[in-house]
């Protein structure tokens, strides 16, 4: 008998009881013994639950049974989750989560702890929800190289940018919406301002580079100044408004990583994902461009993710091989204002200028357009810094510049 | 050292051979040791090659190399094929492939040799080229009920039904352009009568549901009757014809797999699939619905499969499990005509046909639209044949029937 424990008996960690309850002889079947749920960690009680003779309130009593091989860390938060992550690894414990915060604030040195008890810290579930964008990096990519990532991360943003482009409602109505429907927190801010999609893309980072870039040092623009007029001008240009998590390598072992809305074109097919979905599109050296589409939120989705890492643990053996990264140099990170790429420009006419005057500035440009407040004009290979330098030279101050996604 | 040998000189196999050349020291860190084309078989000579020395005429120099503990068949067709790869596995070798008609055909009975020796027979390559698709269900959706499965399977057809509806050229001219880049073959049948597609739904369905149905089972359309007036109606519904491959598990144990030009909702993501890409949709019990999109083939692509397999060969090492399958009984495949789905029809008022007359047999339609020829409507839960009867209990017998893909 495999016997896990579950820390947090919150929304994914109930998902991973139910997934197990509910296909149970299908896991049992897939690792050739029996899984069982041995301890629920949580502060409350579940008197209710088919689960309440499980429930404990003392960590150490999981910690200290050595019939529990596996804990599920799926709590939220990160001082406790952290703390218990690793002792639990420390006893020699594997542990699969769903804390993106966790991951991304501690994973190096908790996959280092791992590695070093020859046991596993997986974290399917913290990115992309169900989507199983992890495992195919460490699996079916094994033999290319990654040159880069373009996520929508973010259920939540999705949702609110889509119902803005449908429905023309505004983005306090959506983000309304998106609370009244429990996709978004009642303080969205984490997901608004782009920090939970930040996490996510650094956390792909890492695993697809080999080294974790903080946070808090990526240049990171939610979609609260996104307005129906932003979304108008994205269709003008060809394209829809997503909030875009990107990770790339760069010349010289640099890494750029940015979070911010962007103009995907409609032939990509990232313009098409809609509402809470997610998906990932790698770059990849000899697959070329693959991406991987679905729930990226929701209970028994995540829960089936963490299901997968549980199932991926006793199958292969305690033995088998933790992968880490290392943490970023200072400077490892590019600045995002000097990266060349795509850029949709639209210039007001407001304050006097002149569309020939600003197009001679960039040479070739692509799918200008007007119409009756500017113009709006496509321009490849060159930075956020050489744009304005550019449009300054010329006195106009006054614009809008969003990366275009082709 | 790990040995390998490759069979068949061709695209594929000159492209493993190519990513193992470029990517070596990436796959030597992910198996921590040194993986090396020990030989190459082929019935040529490779002069200029610079694998011109690992060239042989004679499967038994492999067979007989002890040190040789895996073989990539890439060769294509099924006798040779398929003799060399039971004489490998039973040898105590494993076999990956990207060989969809030998694993179409022979798979069970590999898997089962591959199964009591010990190895590993893998095919990944064999389905999507380079989508990690396989993978994805044999580890990442483990713990789900797969419920079933759309996919865009076929590169060739998918090129020319995109540039159909993009540039309204005729079935016959996208043909010719997709035969002058080379990407349908000069005897097209294959590609264009779903043949292609149809061996491939059998591989996933084999893998996702346990049994294989026999390809010549299966009622396969192609492409052949979609015209430029196909596509133009299948806007009108809201979509486009995309060729689907499809496999579902029914009531009673019962399995349906078909393809079939469908109309593919434009809300749909598989909708949004171009040119050669390729995707597959999955709708998974906890996960629900998951996509992966990417090159369905190609040199490069197809031959990274093939070494993701590889890899997971050298590091699960030689016991790990080979899952195999049952051959379905007779009696397992549905009847497509009575299979209950939601389909496009269109009736032409050229024999008479009145609408509300018409719409008055199935009770509630939607999104239906007149044109000057006829009109279309969607009738949800029905099968072809009640729709077939229906239609000629008031004697309309000109009509056209399309899959709607929501």
């Amino acid at each position: 008998m495999k016997n896990i424990a579950i820390l947090g008996f919150g929304t994914v960690g109930a998902g991973v009881a139910d997934v197990i309850a509910a296909s149970h002889n299908k896991i049992c079947r897939e690792i050739h013994d029996v899984v069982n749920v041995k301890y629920i960690l949580d502060l409350k009680d579940f008197p209710e639950s088919k689960y309440a003779d499980r429930v404990v309130h003392d960590f150490d009593i999981i910690l200290n049974d050595p019939e529990v091989e596996i804990i599920c860390e799926t709590m939220g938060g990160t001082k406790v989750a952290f703390d218990y992550t690793m002792r639990a690894l420390s006893a020699g414990k594997s542990v699969v989560t769903s804390n993106k915060e966790v991951v991304a604030a501690y994973g190096k040195l908790l996959c280092d702890v791992a590695r070093e008890k020859g046991v596993r810290y997986l974290y399917e579930a913290s990115v992309g929800g169900g989507i199983p964008i992890l495992r195919t990096i460490k699996t079916s990519l094994a033999a290319n190289e990654i040159y880069g990532i373009d996520g929508i991360l973010n259920g939540t943003t999705n949702y609110i940018l889509t119902h803005m482009k449908d429905d023309g409602t505004s983005f306090a109505e959506a983000l309304s919406q998106a609370q009244q429907k429990g996709y978004a927190e009642l303080n969205p801010k984490a997901d608004v301002d782009g920090d939970d999609a930040c996490r996510k893309i650094c956390i792909l980072a890492a695993l697809a580079f080999g080294t974790m870039i903080s946070q808090s040092s990526v240049n990171c623009e939610g979609i609260s100044s996104v307005t129906l007029d932003t979304i108008e001008k994205a269709e003008k240009f060809g394209g829809s408004i997503k909030l875009i998590a990107s990770a790339r390598k760069m010349k010289g072992e640099k890494i750029d990583i940015s979070v911010s809305p962007c103009v995907v074109s409609n032939e990509n097919p990232l313009s098409n994902v809609s509402d809470v979905f997610n998906a990932i599109m790698i770059h990849a050296q000899h697959l070329g461009d693959v991406m991987m589409y679905g729930r990226g939120a929701g209970k028994l989705p995540t829960a089936s993710a963490v299901l997968s890492d549980i199932i991926e643990i006793i199958k292969s053996g305690k033995g088998s091989e933790q992968e880490t990264w290392t943490i970023a140099d200072p400077g490892t990170l590019s600045d995002n204002f000097k990266v060349f790429d795509t850029f949709c420009i639209y210039v007001p006419y407001s304050f006097g200028a002149r569309k020939e005057k600003v197009l001679s500035l960039f040479g070739n440009t692509t799918e200008s357009f007007e119409d009756a407040d500017g113009f709006g004009f496509i321009v490849e290979n060159i930075s956020r810094n050489k744009i304005r330098k550019a449009l300054h030279s010329i006195d106009v101050k006054d614009y809008s510049v969003f990366r275009y996604i082709k």
